[in-house]
């Protein structure tokens, strides 16, 4: 097994013992073996079969991006500026009606490229036609957590087969491209799914002892209406539904009461936070503090980039950082710190990673990435942390691993031909459009 | 003189008549000579000395950033997520006060390499020591609206050398480097300027011909302040101090009443909203969409790099279109083109150089930056205007002009020592330290 060696870099680990040093990180196949400060030993250097220079560079764990539809990068810039439902019914849902299985993996390929350009090295993702993405996944090297994204508001049997995709889609790929990809069981949301289709997701899930992943409050509307057809408001309908006896990971969770909090904090319900969507759409801005106070774990994710528009993580990240301390007026709540532990180390446990990714610490996924600090906006070198959350962009990324093997090598993609998917989801967006 | 021409570019003129187009523009001296669809004529390309293939390029004008304090990049990441007066007394005003001339060279100098690597062309830029910022911008190239920002929390005397040292600096600068430097009055805001004193600046604008710039309600303790002292909210405190009798442009401006926007638009009076500096002091939100629907001037600036942390103009760009939809719940207010409207022709008309620069038409100023569209981010070719807006940043610039002149080509600063001036912002930062 490959075993090498970094020297010469900055790490910033997000291990709370050693947060930031200068030093060296081996690697052992697809794990970090060790990592310290200095120089390394004699010894260290002598069983490394290369040794990379790390000067200039500032390594961290890959970003992890708990919320997306990868496929619909194709339709960025498509509608933008609209109310919700306009958007909705008249531009985004006629188009996606017409996605076929090869507009989904070039929509996806495209999503892959740009994850991994701008750091990201693990990312969730809800869709259709999961199979495609599923071998966008496998070729482009990143961790994926996929799950078949079920709206109810159909027939029984179309109700049925949907649900049967879903199961077979996670049977086929939980656990592939070498334990890569993880799947979840994904009822849409509350106000997509009636209560006895939800209950059917929450059996399987505990079958396939999978977790749970749904939109859930991201609009005040649709909890006005939850409250209307279902007397509760969407937190306790899906305890009630048993959606919270699974690991769960809810998108969005942007109006929520003190009692909905607590109840997440008690049931270990994660949240994925997506402030740039949500602030786009005009949903609304999540009680994030009051979240992390309360304990729960809030990640971060892009949602798709029909509403974002892009796929850059450390933008959601200083997005944490600077909105709610605005919103607030406390200029102390969610500080450099905690923004990057969303962005890594709270993604990981919220997807189910935890303690294989999103930390950089012996016997680890060497899932990393090195950004270049050779540039003005790094300059002074007061406090690496705070570079990555409130300076640094997803284009200081230079070189990204994941599962040990190196995706992007100075900017250039290793797994994926960016040129060609450019070509083709251009291509894909004209077909769309007829 | 020199003509050139630039084919094969898309264009996004920020004109209305013709927003968007792909085709050619022809430069001579430091003027755009001309520009239009298709390909040029015959004509146009002989009488060129030189034509720039502009495939996969997109041209707009040079951003304009009309509030910071550029040798404040010597403080990036030195003190974040603290409370305002812990952040002011025990971090900002302390080194500062070390700040010598050297410092500020160096500090500005660092700020003019990031912004000419981000697409700014204009800044405005408000401090002391203001020659060693006039030598910056001088050597770089980039237009600039210098003012030396006075403090009157001092003795008579003291009072007086600093208003002497302003009109001092305003004669000697107002109009240098080939007319790219122009000249304001600033007061630093009505809490750090008793009434007297301010007259005094609206006297010396009045009689140099100078705009105003100053701080305004910036936080909501200031505007108590003002009104405990002054009766009166500080809107309606500078405009009975003269100093809407100037043209005048006023930074932050967040806590206005719907009289105080009435007042703005009445006078002419533009602003400086500065989004991501507000939300990480946490001062608030300023009410944007009713201040471009109240007809008054909002233009974007980045305030300085201690509190937002860098230069990146596109981030302001974004925020700005993003942050009011949010907060408002109206995803329709600040479309994406007026977003960038703000970052351009806005910022152009703010700062006094409406007609000169922050739009490409003929014989306007050649002030323009070419954005690199060959990435993941900008595919498909939907809305290019929308692309810039929601999924670029200002490392996708590749080229910069101004006043005719190339200042960053293929990333590479041309008038800058990119290492230098790393190096000697870094010991500069390190000597303040001690």
């Amino acid at each position: 097994m490959k075993r090498w060696l970094i020297r010469n870099g900055y790490f910033v680990t997000m291990e709370e013992s050693r947060p930031v040093f200068q030093g060296w990180m081996a690697v052992e196949g697809t794990l970090i073996a060790d990592l310290g400060e200095g120089e390394p030993s004699a010894e260290a250097l002598e069983s490394s079969d290369e040794v990379f220079d790390g000067r200039g560079l500032l390594f961290l764990p890959g970003l992890i991006n708990t919320h997306g539809h990868a496929a619909m990068s194709l339709l960025r810039g498509f509608a933008d500026d609209l109310v919700l439902q306009d958007w909705l019914q008249n531009y985004m849902w006629p188009m996606e009606a017409k996605f076929s299985g090869e507009d989904v993996y070039w929509g996806s390929a495209l999503a892959a490229a740009e994850m991994i350009k701008s750091g990201t090295t693990t990312f969730l993702d809800m869709y259709d036609h999961m199979n495609r993405v599923g071998e966008v996944a496998a070729k482009s090297g990143l961790r994926a957590v996929l799950t078949r994204g079920v709206i109810g508001l159909c027939s029984e049997e179309v109700q049925k087969a949907k649900l049967q995709d879903a199961i077979s889609f996670a049977k086929d790929w939980h656990g592939a491209a070498d334990g890569r990809i993880t799947a979840m069981m994904s009822p849409h949301a509350p106000y997509t799914c009636p209560p006895d289709y939800i209950l059917k997701f929450v059996e399987a899930a505990h079958e396939l002892d999978l977790p749970i992943h749904t939109h859930m409050s991201e609009t005040q509307a649709e909890v006005e209406q939850n409250i209307r057809d279902y007397g509760v408001r969407p937190a306790m309908h899906l305890d009630r539904l048993g959606v919270f006896s699974r690991p769960a990971i809810v998108a969005h969770a942007v109006h929520l009461t003190d009692e909905e909090i607590a109840l997440l904090a008690d049931r270990g319900v994660a949240v994925s936070h997506n402030p740039v969507s949500n602030l786009k759409l005009a949903s609304g801005v999540a009680r994030v503090p009051e979240m992390l106070e309360a304990g729960v774990t809030v990640s971060l994710g892009t949602d798709s980039v029909a509403s974002n528009n892009n796929l850059d993580l450390f933008e959601e990240i200083r997005m944490a950082a600077l909105l709610h301390k605005g919103v607030t007026g406390n200029p102390t709540v969610v500080p450099a710190g905690e923004a990057l532990r969303m962005g890594t180390v709270y993604g990981a446990r919220a997807v189910g990673l935890e303690g294989k990714t999103g930390v950089l610490k012996p016997g680890m996924k060497a899932d990393f990435i090195a950004v270049s600090t050779d540039k003005p906006h790094f300059v002074p070198r007061t406090d690496y942390v705070s570079h990555l959350v409130y300076a640094a962009s997803g284009a200081d990324v230079k070189h990204v691993w994941a599962d040990g093997r190196q995706l992007l090598r100075d900017g250039e993609l290793l797994t994926l031909d960016e040129e060609q998917i450019r070509f083709e989801a251009q291509a894909c967006y004209e077909r769309l459009r007829g």
